[in-house]
């Protein structure tokens, strides 16, 4: 295979000072770059965004560091290696890695996954990559979901929401799903089979959320924060759990909100537990996880739902797309053929 | 032993609009109640106050139920049983029970516990009663703070608190309390062991806290919630652990503040557990809690702190009192003699 000479990357142009805009990125050309002692040159296949991800354009403190203007956009990728290989990984090899926003990149090879090439790009970043081993672990090791418990989950058209939804659902969960439109609340039940779907941004949502839930939530699954996180801690059961895995309701601003009324006294009085975690911390047990998604896809018990795009150049519409919440599912950007 | 005819009792007058006075509560003398059938009348020795039982007063739901106007104020005493026994209960046994604040009481002989005459009624209340067993579960199984950890505890030389901070002394913590005042922060240290004590309301509080936590918190016990609790929530190590014990800063008023900001956000990021809990969970483990908290005294290393009031009258002072942090330790009132 011939190199070209030179490869786009979307670099950060600016920090966004309040909603993000495609603006705050931009496209340019540079030489391909040569591999290292222990590095391999990789030409990438797609590319993931993360809500997550527009923490760190706060220029705070957040884990997923701190990005600055003139940088590549960093992000998760699968790629082809098509330099020589380093120790058991091969040119042609399909990897999982921190490809960043540019159709070629130097990894080191020990930072990188062989993934099954006969499982889509797709697959591998969506309910197989971290958005789905972290739906996974929040439901079972944070949430610890019951059979016949009631589980509640905001952002729940999202990459992680979709998912952690079918896997209380699959647990034996009465599945409460909370979206942006009614649209996306229809298709949680229609197409991801979960038993409600709400609309947060109907006038009758306080009274929606009250008569979905009748035996009160065991499990919410905070994607947001904010408002949404308030409005469940008010309907929790004794002994109830919070799973904090996302604060989309803050990501997109300059000026986040006053904490949830009822922390902390609502805990107290509801014995509720409120944990925060990162799926890097499951790393050990990310073949499980995947073991297990993979069985309940092919057992026709989980459907993976993407919002596709074409090109590296819509990166930065997708991610400002995945901000306004008008997609659902997990934000793929095909960049280069397989 | 001749029964007077009459005895004293303390009855909600009102419940407080905003800050609770003593005008809220009346004194009334009332005929001595009969015991019915598995009943007991019992003589009050003496009575304990919880700040939590404020929140009661607010008409609002909380564990602690819904005391109104004209009712006896509801209480946790030790008191001695002068009618004729039930079952293993004896006439003369000294017993643990919801006395009320009145001198005498008819309970069920199914509610009481019979209590070692040879301690302190003081300390049946304090160290030995709920407040005492929940500073023990709070630490050890909430918190479950370990050897060589930063432990750090609101409301410090409050009955819950200063329990609290001993136990993760015994168990090998760095221990930092904050207390109303400067000398209660002093007497952390100089009386009860502690490393560090801090005046909440010095004008240095933000950089005596910081400089007191240069390992940042494993465990943060929070008695108050408000702006301490979202201090230390800034404050938090990763995988720290927020005990959920108390809201001592929202019960005595009508205006609860919002929630703390950094919630779901620094949960997420730094993978902080916030757990709220109630005594009453642990009830079947009281005499666990109990015999190590024992063994802790004998050995000089757990001192119980009482604020000692005399005479029933004296009961909606030392309420008052306790709302305002004028005391530390345990709020105990001596009704009769033992």
């Amino acid at each position: 295979m011939t190199l070209p000479a030179e490869h786009r990357q979307v670099l950060i142009a600016s920090l966004p000072a309040d909603r993000l805009q495609t603006s705050n990125f931009e496209v340019r050309m540079a030489p391909i770059p040569v591999p290292g002692e222990g590095e391999v040159l990789c030409r990438t296949v797609a590319i993931t965004i993360g809500a997550g991800q527009r923490a760190g354009l706060q220029g705070s403190a957040s884990y997923a560091g701190a990005p600055e203007a003139g940088r590549v956009m960093g992000g998760t990728g699968v790629a082809e290696v098509v330099s020589a290989g380093v120790g058991a990984l091969r040119t042609g090899d399909l990897v999982w890695g921190q490809t960043g926003w540019q159709e070629y990149s130097v990894m080191r090879a020990k930072d990188l996954t062989v993934v099954d090439p006969s499982v889509s790009a797709a697959d591998h970043l969506g309910v197989l990559g971290l958005n789905g081993v972290t739906a996974y672990f929040g439901v079972t090791e944070i949430g610890r979901v019951q059979s016949g418990e009631t589980f509640v989950v905001s952002a729940a058209a999202g990459s992680v929401g979709h998912v952690a939804g079918q896997v209380a659902k699959a647990l034996g969960a009465r599945v409460v799903g909370i979206a942006g439109s009614d649209e996306k609340a229809a298709m949680l039940v229609d197409v991801l089979g979960f038993d409600v779907g709400l609309n947060r941004k109907s006038a009758d949502f306080r009274n929606d959320f009250r008569a979905a839930t009748p035996n009160r939530i065991d499990v919410y699954f905070d994607n947001t924060g904010g408002e949404l996180l308030e409005s469940a801690l008010f309907r929790m059961n004794q002994y109830g759990r919070v799973v904090c895995c996302g604060v989309a309701s803050q990501y997109d601003t300059s000026t986040p909100g006053p904490g949830p009324r009822g922390v902390p006294g609502l805990l107290v009085n509801n014995r509720v537990r409120m944990e925060g975690f990162l799926v890097f911390d499951f790393e050990q047990r990310y073949a499980e996880a995947r073991a297990q998604l993979s069985a309940w896809m092919s057992a026709g018990r989980l459907r993976a739902l993407t919002a596709d795009y074409v090109g590296l150049d819509s990166a930065p519409q997708a991610f400002v797309d995945l901000l306004a919440g008008v997609t659902s599912g997990t934000p793929i950007v095909q960049v280069g053929s397989t």
